[in-house]
């Protein structure tokens, strides 16, 4: 990503597809002092006096955080997903709940190894990396995961003594795919995972952007036998300068204990607790949304559509049909990307070239890989475009993968 | 502590000494919305319209934060530290900082180990282990770790194929000892830091309160070599509930990098970003303080050498003479801590004993060690109470020790 930073400070005024970042007018209505307020007064009618709820919000807090129980709330009215407050851990964004998650269920030296859904988030990447983690990848092609790919993934790590103990999906519109998974992928995907004695640790950042109706229902929903653990942020949805996210996870541990404990003292050795400061804003926005991430994230989710559905429109126009030959596309329900395809090496040297000569930027599929098959894919993102950027950077861009 | 923490839920009206919080009046005067606000206009008068202000609380941000130019500006002014911005790094509070620092020096797998003051900070010990990095004891008897026993367990590593490549210090009334180092057992340890090639972790969280005129300057003010990476937190100086650290690296590593840049790093792949937001708060809080952490620390450290100097009263009070043969203590010049001794096993029996007989609670040392050594000792932490529960506490403390 380094040199996809330098280039872009390099030609500051090119069209960018690169960055996943919320658009810019979502915050136009956020007030730190406005949402603080709205906490505050959910814990005084509580019950607690003036200088509780000053202690509440900045004092040490619990590990586990505060939003716990309004976290529940919301995945109840919105999905019918029946958990604890307790079995939710409160996190520095989904980063941490990444770290946190692959660091209780992993241990690298007893040879587990975590799978990953092939291109892939590339902060899983940099969490398994950090605690010494193997990865083994198991090929998205468009539709998530395949279960036969992954029983042959785990089989194969079994006989290098290996043990593969979770796999990591984003059935929603995933970064960097914009893939979907289908209700029966999802259903043959649990079955496969309790099959294998595998963890599904279920990324839903962009779950959110789902059309009105046409919502699937998160693995956890679907989870029967615990084989899921969630893992949401309020980035898009809230505010990422929040750096809210949090773990949901009901399961119990073979020695009895609750797995949300284990999550809660691993999070605690990261970063003590999550400021009661930004979970008072998130907490804020969730009260005035009916503490509902659903009804949250729909105030935002429209201009992504929006977006989405004019970049779709651009490529058309510009670029012809999206199952053409030389350079195809996926066209996703909801999201913030598209993954194209190319006949040329779509590299750090193309992404250089398209910069410096056409003045549009997006992201190589590699960055997302731990392979080398994504070499003629490329990223485009388009949650943070105005709507005539988002024509005139396919223009653009037309000429890169064309010329 | 688990067991303290049942100990004291169960026992809610005993006097604790155990937790080392900040005194809830500190809180008095902090106002999330007008910090924020004290920072708002900062970015403005850098001539970042509104717009642009908003999103730089609300959107991510830097990996390496936002405050690097208060915090340098505010090192150079309290203790005369010149460290450029971009060499330090914003964190989670201290706990990110330790994880992040003990994941760029050490390789588990290359067989690097950490050393550390014993007995010393429990955080320090949780990084260490979820990193899976092993941990030598430096023990330190009251005037912080000995640079020849240092360089014995340097070197006695060296032999099992280990290789030191930091030690974790405090050498301002250090938790949970309350231990200061001399100038010249700092100036000591620099040196044979040096010739070891040992980096020096220093934490400075408890040096605002050394009485004025008292103060000695932290390692990193005495470093002349690059030998220490200072960790601070604004917890204690600030509120704990912005969870808000920082790591000061002006190194160069072996391949011409900056330590800092690799610090970063790691901290994107633990957390992203520092929360703007809670940034703003403390940079709100250095802005109002004169850009000086001494100054902002000041207003509280009052209040916490009034909190020691009522417990060291009451000790000999309620207790005789410090240096008595079967009960002892230390008589730190700041800090919230007070190390004793005892005759009998300060363990988690006496600890339930002296809450259900006696009201009072206390942090068996042993939680703070890595070895046995410290079985009969106990931490006794001033800083939240208010001074009737200090005098009174002790004075039941003295029934549990003696008898």
């Amino acid at each position: 990503m380094t040199f996809l930073n330098e280039v872009a400070a390099r030609y500051p005024d090119a069209i960018s597809f690169a960055p996943g970042a919320p658009h810019g007018t979502v915050f136009e209505n956020v007030d730190v002092a406005r949402l603080v307020g709205v906490f505050e007064d959910h814990l005084a009618a509580q019950g607690l006096g003036p200088a509780q709820v000053r202690s509440r919000l900045l004092q040490y807090g619990p590990t586990r955080g505060l939003l716990g129980g309004l976290i529940a709330a919301s995945l109840r009215t919105d999905e019918g997903i029946d958990v604890d407050p307790e079995q939710v851990v409160v996190t520095v964004g989904a980063q941490e709940a990444l770290v946190a998650v692959l660091r209780v269920l992993h241990d690298p030296v007893r040879g587990d190894a975590v799978a990953v859904t092939d291109p892939g988030y590339a902060g899983i990447h940099g969490a398994a990396r950090i605690l010494g983690l193997p990865m083994l990848a198991v090929p998205d092609d468009g539709g998530g995961p395949d279960p036969a790919v992954l029983r042959t993934v785990v089989r194969a790590a079994e006989r290098t003594g290996r043990r593969v103990r979770s796999l990591f999906v984003a059935p929603d519109f995933a970064n960097p795919t914009g893939a979907q998974m289908s209700l029966a992928a999802r259903e043959e995907l649990l079955i496969e995972a309790e099959r294998l004695g595998v963890l599904l640790l279920e990324d839903t950042t962009y779950r959110f952007t789902a059309p009105p109706g046409a919502e699937l229902p998160s693995l956890k929903a679907l989870d029967r036998t615990g084989q899921v653990v969630q893992i949401g942020t309020f980035a898009k949805i809230g505010v990422p300068g929040a750096r809210l996210g949090y773990l949901v996870a009901d399961q119990v541990t073979d020695a009895g204990t609750a797995l949300a404990d284990h999550l809660t003292t691993v999070k605690g050795v990261l970063t003590v607790n999550t400021s009661p400061i930004t979970q008072a804003v998130i907490g804020g926005l969730l009260l005035e949304h009916g503490c509902s991430m659903q009804r949250l994230g729909a105030s935002k989710a429209g201009l992504y559509r929006r977006n989405l559905q004019l970049l779709l429109t651009a490529l058309r126009r510009h670029l012809g049909d999206p199952e053409d030959a030389d350079v195809s596309w996926n066209e996703p329900g909801g999201g913030f990307f598209v993954r194209m395809s190319t006949t040329k090496p779509a590299d750090e040297e193309l992404l250089r070239r398209s910069a410096e000569d056409h003045g549009v930027l997006w992201t190589p599929m590699r960055y997302f890989s731990l392979g080398n098959g994504e070499d003629r894919q490329l990223r485009l993102a388009c949650s943070s475009l105005d709507p005539e950027q988002i024509d005139e950077g396919v223009s653009r861009l037309a000429k890169v993968v064309r010329s």
